[in-house]
Order: C-alpha cells, then structure tokens, then sequence
C-alpha cells in the first residue's frame, strides 16, 4: 500500500494514535509523513514526523523508548492510522507512562494530574490471567 | 477547565480519541470545538463537530448509537483528548464495531479488512473473569 493513497492533511500529515499492545491503553497521538510509515514498517520501530522540529522523529532514538510495531491499522475513511506497540519504557517525555496523564473530572471539569502516572492504569490480560491462576 | 485554554488546530478544533471502557479498543478519532466539548460535559453524551457537515454532531444522534461519557484526559501537550465511553451499539457509520477495521500486514503490506468487523477484538476484562468462572 502507498502512503500517498491516504487522506493526508493539508501538511501531507496523517495523525497516528498509539496504544500499548499489552495493556490497550492509549499512550499518544503523533503524526507520520511518507518516510516515517515507510520507516516504521521496513524496521517495525515507529517513527513519527516531529512537527515542532521538522524532521523524522524515531520514537526512542534519545531516550531508549523505543516503540515495537505489532499492529497497523486504518480507519473507515483512510485519515487515521492506530499502532499497537510493544513500548520500551514509558511513552512519555515527561516520564509518564502515557501522555494522557491529565484527568479532567467529570463532575467539577477541573484538570486533576494523575497521581502515579509511570505506571498502566488497567492491567494487561496476561496480568489478569496470571493473578486468576495465582489464587487458584 | 476552559476549553479556550487548550491548544487547538488552526480551525479551533482537538482532535479527539475515543476508546471503548470495557474492552479499551479505540473506536474512532473525531474532533471537537468548545460547543460539543461544553455539550459532552454537560450531558455525559458524546458530542463532536462534524468536519464535513460543519456543524455540532451529538453522536448517535441518527442512528442511536449514543456515547456515554466515563472518562476523559488530555495529553501532556494539550492538544489531543481522550474520551473512554460506554458504547450503544457500533461505533462506526459502517456497521463496523470500530473504525479499525482496515489493518495493514506488517510482512506484505498490503491493506486486509477483518472478517467479522461487528465485535472486539479483544474480550472485556469482565468476559475473560467470565469465561475463567464458567471453566472452573
């Protein structure tokens, strides 16, 4: 398949989402050009397109975080492209296992920061699976 | 929180994730202005605005496929939303179960619709406990 073929925005951008493989939760939304998909797929480590730095971006390449590609996939009209990964570390440049570590609560929409944020909220289903076989 | 405080797109816009909180696939990817993210507070109903219509889109709306608010973060940048929701019937204007359904094989590269589109993938943590309650 062609980059190319998708619906790419105005700066030749498809915005990608990221979810750890193991656990489901969503760790990030990035945006890839043409090299970084192409890149992600021949080494099946995800590269993205830094839009603040305007260049290829190699998830990992200075912190160690790198991102194993397990999953690709695209949605129904071809905009948005989901990755399920194998994450080195956490996903977060701030150290948080995923970027979305700021809850906004539903009842006073404040913004209230996670406590623990270095760690999954849910737990992966081998993890679950593993504690069932614990107690038995 | 003030919606005006986050950091929109060009068109005032966030784009949104939304994932499912039973099984936290992610279903789809939409944006929202201040009116729909006011809206999806205040009634716990997902709202979004409609891109191509250009106008405020309560989800469900038409087809009764209703989003029920449970969850929602913002990423350590503030330019992305997460939105975890109790799903009525299927996400997707397809009849797919999530917009996903187009995955890309990471050997051939080539495009593979899944077969049965209408599930998740993956169970619910609550199933699987199900599943291992039944085999016991």
């Amino acid at each position: 398949m062609d980059f190319n073929n998708l619906k790419l925005n105005k700066n030749g951008l498809i915005p990608v989402v990221t979810q750890d493989i193991d656990s489901n939760e969503v760790l990030m939304v990035a945006y890839m050009n043409k090299e970084a998909f192409d890149k992600t797929l021949e080494t099946k480590k995800v590269h993205y397109y830094s839009r603040s730095r305007q260049c290829l971006w190699l998830k990992g390449e200075t912190s160690g975080h790198y991102q194993t590609l397990k999953h690709m996939a695209l949605d129904c009209d071809e905009d948005t492209l989901l990755v399920k990964v194998q994450q080195e570390g956490v996903a977060c440049h701030t150290g948080a296992y995923s970027c979305f570590y700021k809850e906004i609560d539903l009842e006073t929409k404040n913004m209230v920061e996670m406590g623990d944020r270095t760690k999954p909220k849910s737990e992966s289903v081998l993890s679950i699976f593993e504690e069932v076989y614990n107690i038995i």
